[in-house]
């Protein structure tokens, strides 16, 4: 708690009109000066800084009020890039996006028996062929990792499936390319990227839960990421449901993501049915087509994940929870389930305000959240 | 998102130097722009007013390090009162709470069979006594009530235990009172005020499991209370834990506090020993002297709850919880059974870092909350 020195407060000052900008799509000076209560003196000095840097643009002359019209600026998506990384278990994808969150570009590695070392070889080269295509300037690097990570050192303390353990991932890539490096959990960023980049909504708090061969959680609290006491908020796949179940990669038994995963709806439909859902588009023809091992299968995962649901729903009071990953496929059918339990599993007052819906970023969530950590940081915008 | 105007940058220093104040116990004028970065001239400022106000004190001299001594300052704990109300099941009690949390005065009013309007009679003449014992100003108002209030409007929306339905409550008692008013749930109030007043502790962030006749959590990020998108944050005591379990006064079925509250644990007992545990003096003497189906059915409700607390330390990854409530007289039998379920239930590098512990605040825990709400807007301390 300290007062702010004068630098602090210049930029504090420009993060202020490069928001009121961004989030106004156009707008005048003036409009800017009235929403942000600077004087017209300093938004036209800080606009003009914008505009040398290339960020901000002139785009023509506002509907006249009577007197000379206002020349609108608007924020120039393409004029920078961040470098969004998800460090997925099967593949390495990167991806250059511009300020509205579009991928102008895209590469995937796929990753198979990489160890420590080279699957650290694998990011360097991912973010050099990002850099090689990149024709803006970019902001940094963003990357989403399944695991624990320390967001504030840049550390990756857990990262199971590249036998990464704390291993000072943010200094290496900065050391390297001399860029601004963000990490953290992947289902972290997947929650920034989704309030960032998805469906606009008033609500400046969000859970996003992201299935994949895992499951996680990222809570987005008044705009900003939280991360908790030691960034690991969200992990809630490795809540025990079951006493003595399944042993989990994390060492313990009976863990959520052992019942709600992929992986594990493929396990179950190996053992109803062996051979016939050999993968997720197999299981997901067979469920779009109504047939009822699919469906049971499917319902019971979404019973499952909503008793988990009713737990935060009951704790957060967050109106609003997004279910992304790979099961949004199925989606409609794993939402019902869940509404259904926080519908009877959760104080009634909070039940029928709480909205659960699907996410609308796909496959790209993650990077797109990496990309939205450079964006935030960076710019400060959101 | 504004720029801060003149007076709010005014009122932001003095609680800035308030505070610095309040946190040092005793600190000069000197220190104190040292450690705001606010010229000496605006700490002297500020300082004055304080002590104009009666709120800051001379009260010697620092130690010498060469030139002149300097005065040191701090608050005086007994200036300004806060009128603290806990709105109980089966009691109301209000108490005069001075700025360090001591109760200075304190009164309870048992309720049985109030309705509505004479359950807010029973309020308007807790307070009115408060005020005429009340020797110093009195800052506020602070209410805890157990139920679904909304703390912006000063609304009870649903105080089952009192027939309350959408009462102005805090309105109601501006107008009578022409005091400050400030009103949240109980189990919120009861976080802030061990957050507050309760062990020091460096983190800023803590979750407090309040068990009583019900059960319900407050949760305290970055010093200040969470409430949710519509204040019902913490309602943990409605999650459904048996689908098809006892019936809950929400109107649900198996929420968590039909098999952990003092009214479960007393029913179970009953079931098992009709007439011997007629009430939570008798359980608990039984307890500390063996009784194995004391014991047991301690463990048990450690277990449950446990199993729910899982949930929290994964979602929100916070190192502090806190079990406040009047099952805490039995507090190391059941912190072992949650203990256990948090180990072996939640991610490994998560389970290490927590912390569960017992409440320090005992019965006066909303009582001190409900001062800590009025201390905290009131004054902007902490």
């Amino acid at each position: 708690l300290k007062k702010a020195n004068q630098e602090e407060s210049r930029q504090h000052n420009r993060r202020l009109v490069l928001n009121t900008i961004y989030n106004s799509g156009e707008i005048s000076r003036v409009d800017i000066a009235r929403h942000t209560q600077l004087t017209r003196t300093t938004v036209s000095e800080i606009v003009s800084e914008f505009i040398d840097a290339g960020l901000v643009a002139e785009v023509g002359l506002a509907p006249s009020r009577g007197g000379k019209p206002a020349t609108l600026l608007k924020v120039d998506e393409n004029a920078r890039l961040m470098i969004g990384v998800d460090l997925a278990e099967k593949e390495f994808c990167g991806a250059l996006v511009n300020l509205r969150g579009a991928i102008v570009e895209r590469l995937c590695l796929s990753i198979e028996n990489e160890n420590a070392e080279t699957a650290l070889e694998r990011v360097y080269a991912l973010v050099e062929q990002m850099l090689v295509l990149a024709d803006q300037p970019v902001l940094g690097i963003g990357i989403g990792v399944p695991g624990l990570m320390d967001p504030a050192t840049g550390y990756v303390r857990q990262a199971v499936h590249l036998n990464w353990h704390d291993l000072p991932l943010g200094d290496l890539l900065h050391q390297r390319f001399q860029l601004p490096v963000h990490l953290a959990n992947d289902c972290q960023v997947a929650a920034l990227g989704e309030y960032t980049f998805g469906a606009e909504t008033a609500n400046r708090n969000l859970i996003v839960i992201k299935i994949g061969r895992g499951l996680g959680a990222g809570i987005v609290l008044s705009g900003q990421l939280f991360y908790g006491d030691n960034a690991g908020a969200g992990e809630i796949g490795h809540v025990q449901i079951i006493e003595d179940g399944e042993p989990c990669r994390c060492g313990n038994q009976g863990c959520l993501e052992t019942l709600v995963s992929s992986t594990a709806l493929l396990q179950k439909a190996h053992l109803i049915a062996p051979g016939e859902f050999p993968d997720l588009i197999r299981f997901t023809q067979a469920y779009q087509a109504g047939d009822p091992r699919a469906v049971s299968l499917l319902e019971e995962a979404g019973n499952t994940l909503g008793r988990a649901i009713i737990h935060l729903v009951s704790a957060l009071n967050l109106n609003r929870i997004v279910i992304a990953g790979n099961l949004t496929c199925c989606g409609e059918g794993l939402l019902a389930s869940i509404q259904r339990q926080v519908q009877n599993g959760v104080l009634p007052a909070l039940a029928q305000q709480t909205e659960i819906g699907l996410a609308t970023l796909g496959d790209d969530i993650v990077i797109l959240g990496a990309a939205s950590l450079v964006l935030k940081h960076e710019l400060g915008l959101f």
